[in-house]
């Protein structure tokens, strides 16, 4: 037997008894002659100690004990002279009667403390030690725990957790699927599924009512800090269903894992039309833990009667009165910003990956004058105008920038975030979530010139929008809404479309020939001849709703096993050549 | 909204209330003038009426509706005056007010009915319609209960359930792996998981202490009618313990989920070893839902001192005579077999699945007397000797069968089986688990002329018998289990090699040189350096454990959306080929 009890167990309740712990040795402290050893494990620290009077054998092997040894003791609880009320152990200490090293440790290439040493590619190639870091590990553990009442609370509401294929079929529209060669069906492959979209669709078809599964599933894209190549999805399709009761009982979902695993409660979530989330935060995922909200000082793609009051000077400020639109935020109380903040800012929008030409500001200052980089061209009663446009008040600084509307939007929304970091309003502690509803259906695609589905192929128009399919295809809103808390999108979804007519549109309308369709997505059509219920669903991204409720900032940080942005798992050394002899027997070959 | 009510709720507590319900015509009656109609949802039936006197609007419509039409009806809860007891809601109709059809359905390729006139292959291509049939939910329905006392039961005993990583790296030991193309590192390649086996170690040797995960794992094998290319284990591993730990650990859970799943209790479940299993019923999973014990006549593989009486005659039967060993069953009551049953019995063990030569009977007649088909070959007390050796009674018939040691037994086995079948002992309703234990650590490998690891190479040999290694591998035993229910392997595992040094070893009895275990496996040699402890582990067949609850043959009918013999998922189409273009992002084609 290894153990009578964990390391982290014992109290003052089990006082004088004989005990057998194992775990690893955290430290070792050799106090002229009576040696201190924190002995680790999940569950917590004891602290064991072997006297000068002990014997000689006991008092040579645990001089012998390096960190992370694997050590087994038998001993008695006694009671601490110098309590430690930092953790549920810290009355009690072990005298040590025996010890056993279960298994020696070689000095490990960075601390396993909270805090560690060791940068993040050592940390990934010795996962299996960074892992014993208490906050790697916490991380993992309420992993555990939400995965645990997520499938409590589903079930509890007549959800059936069904598992779909992994081995599916490769469907060129979306991203990139990675495929998988049959050995039995020479020349064919399967391909790793990008979600259970068509899979949870038919088991509403045949009437199983309410799915769920968490689920793995597979993208090939290009990675960024935020993106693994297999992630886990809460996924959940609902039949007899309207938009309203997916937003109600998904909420229904939030909240109680906001209160079981934070313990916080809330009011119901807001709700956002996507158009205004693009209007007001430029974004349609905006983070409202603070209001910052876009002011337009001109908006040319409206209609003349709707546009805003531009204010126009004479002597118009160029860049302004050649742009399509100009829109600025209020940094509240920021009007004490120096040159070298202004500059600072200017340079923040200015990097490749926001790409504006400039940035514009006007500080009303504490006086209430007010002074903007593009004084000479405005007069003050016109700057003034824009105070009342942008309700500020003295000691407010407004920021503005001016471009094509899509693309000034991107970039004062990264500037607004970023305003948020140095204003400090975006505090992890604090949970701001978010229904944004009425996303348009379809997307145009620069690249391939055509419209792409902005959900899916299989997201329902709203029904008086159908007419607009021909004419203005660009405005058609589908019955999609996505979840979003602290301006990250942590789940979307949709009404799905249950008629093979108006899916077969979709599909024209999405460029696939007849037979196409009927190659890709036959099996699904067909179905919805046979008795289609009405139904719809959201798919969460467990990973991203792990990070957030742990306050990270990366979902690497919520995976045991994360692969680095190559596609890399740097411990296994994976991906990895294979023989000659498998590629055969899977009739490929590499083309190098 | 589509429904205030599903179809298996209204009961004579909503009497009089208007509601509205959605589902699935299952059949409709016109009984001159008054028509009914059976609404099915996955909750229940609900009968609905529509009456001569209604507006003729609804009549017609109602004369419309075929099979599987998908209707959304609003109504009013009367009581019936035929009230069906079989059902729920029998005791109510709804006398239908309004009528709408949400979707029409064609006539279905066969019929949606508990008895249904589909075969298996057009059952798989409409899978979507087979799920609609109440057995096949009813298998699913069990499955997610199950899958959830199973969590339930994990986590109460501080379980952690770690999602494991599905793109590893591949390894030509064991069975065939799925290997997954990287893009980005052209020329290499991920393997799908036959297990996390090695991931679950590295969470011991991380502290995680008790780790399970419900997880799909892939093998590239040919299949039978029990395997599928991506079955789901219940994956478990445990730090500090040993065997004894996990066996009544696992124990416990096996015996929950009779409880909570089938309401039926268990003793300890009896514990097997492997050479008891193999020496009384020839097999490593023994149906002990019946006796049926082998008797051995003649074992040349024994030393001379532990062989048992042979009762040779002067005139043996020469099959007998060049036999390795001589063994049989004792038929119970079966002295009444005719002439053609036996000749029934021989063809079956000569089929080429099971590879006898023959059969030989003895009928203990029910007035004493003996008659056998080698009569000549052996003297009336020489026969009586057997039926002493196989303590029959009149009445009873024995069936011997003669060759070498292992593929006699695994004939015999063959032939019990198929006597259990016959004679009804082998009851669905029925559980006989068991425990066998101390399997060997290596088993021969014909074609490869080499040991294989028995169960994996991470398994621990017994300590008393790690000297056998160089001198007698085949006869060292592993700390490796299995638990057995009513025949049918249900979940194995052992206690692992925690030690550099021992797994080293291990690799090299099993054929690798030292660099093809640091290539494949040289994560792992590192992790056990830095304090890895004593762990082990078990791994439950989810599909197989699913399946015997439901008292099925195959797994297939407890798996959503299985594939086919060849591996092909006919309902969907895969796999397929795909597109020169992702051949070529992926660095590979097709040579066919």
């Amino acid at each position: 037997m290894h153990r009578t009890h964990t390391c982290g167990q014992l109290t003052l309740s089990q006082l004088n008894q004989q005990v057998t712990l194992s775990g690893w040795v955290q430290k070792s402290r050799d106090l002229g002659g009576t040696t201190f050893i924190d002995m680790r494990d999940r569950y917590g620290i004891t602290q064991l100690v072997i006297n000068s009077d002990d014997d000689e054998t006991l008092r040579t092997k645990s001089r012998e004990l390096g960190r992370e040894f694997v050590i087994k003791v038998v001993g008695q609880v006694v009671e601490r002279s110098n309590k430690n009320p930092k953790i549920s152990t810290g009355d009690i200490e072990i005298r040590v009667s025996n010890l056993e090293i279960l298994n020696p440790a070689k000095l490990p290439p960075f601390m396993i403390e909270d805090e560690t040493d060791g940068g993040e590619e050592l940390r990934m190639k010795y996962r299996y030690l960074d892992l014993r870091r208490n906050p790697v590990r916490n991380n993992l553990i309420l992993r555990h725990k939400m995965a645990q009442e997520i499938r409590k609370y589903l079930d509890a509401q007549d959800f059936l957790e069904v598992e779909t294929p992994v081995l599916i079929k490769s469907t060129p529209e979306g991203a990139r699927d990675f495929v998988v060669p049959s050995r039995m069906n020479a020349g064919e492959f399967y391909a790793l599924p990008q979600s259970p979209q068509t899979f949870k669709q038919l088991l509403m078809v045949s009437g199983f009512d309410r799915y769920f599964q968490i689920v793995k599933c597979f993208r090939d894209e290009d990675l960024r800090a935020d993106r693994q190549p297999e992630f886990t999805q809460i996924d959940c399709e609902m039949a007899f269903i309207e938009q309203e009761d997916i937003l109600n009982l998904f909420e229904g979902l939030t909240r109680h894992m906001f209160k079981t695993i934070k313990g916080l409660e809330f009011n119901d979530f807001p709700r956002m039309l996507y158009a205004d989330a693009m209007r007001l935060y430029g974004s349609d995922k905006p983070d409202i833990r603070f209001g910052m909200e876009f002011v337009e000082l001109k908006n040319n793609t409206l209609p003349k009667n709707q546009q805003p009051q531009t204010w126009k000077s004479e002597n118009e400020f160029p860049v302004f009165a050649n742009a399509q639109m100009v829109v600025g935020i209020n940094a509240k109380a920021c009007a004490h910003y120096t040159r070298k903040q202004l500059d600072e800012l200017t340079d923040f929008v200015k990097r490749q990956q926001i790409g504006a030409t400039g940035l514009i500001y006007m500080r009303h200052n504490d006086d209430g004058s007010i002074k903007s980089s593009v004084d000479k061209f405005y007069t003050e009663l016109e700057l003034k105008n824009w105070a009342i446009a942008f309700n500020s008040q003295p000691g407010d600084l407004l920021l503005i920038m001016a471009g094509q509307k899509d693309k000034v939007r991107k970039q004062l929304n990264e500037l607004r975030l970023e305003m948020g970091n140095r204003l400090a309003l975006r505090d992890k502690n604090k949970f701001a979530p978010l229904w944004v509803i009425d996303f348009p259906l379809l997307e145009w695609d620069e690249e391939s010139e055509r419209y792409h589905a902005m959900h899916h192929p299989f997201t329902s128009p709203k029904p008086e929008d159908i007419d607009m399919l021909d004419t203005n295809p660009g405005e058609v809103r589908a019955n999609a809404y996505d979840l979003v808390i602290n301006g990250t999108e942590i789940g979307g979804g949709s009404i799905r479309i249950h008629d093979k007519t108006l899916q077969s549109l979709m599909f024209k309308h999405l460029g696939f020939t007849p037979d196409e369709a009927q190659k890709q997505f036959g099996f699904l059509l067909e179905a919805f001849e046979y008795g289609a219920p009405p139904h719809g669903g959201i798919a969460f991204g467990f990973d991203r709703l792990v990070s957030i409720f742990a306050g990270l900032d990366s979902i690497r940080d919520v995976i045991a096993f994360p692969k680095n942005n190559s596609g890399r798992d740097v411990m296994i050394d994976s991906p990895s050549t294979i023989d000659e002899k498998q590629m055969k027997e899977l009739s490929i070959k590499t083309v190098l």
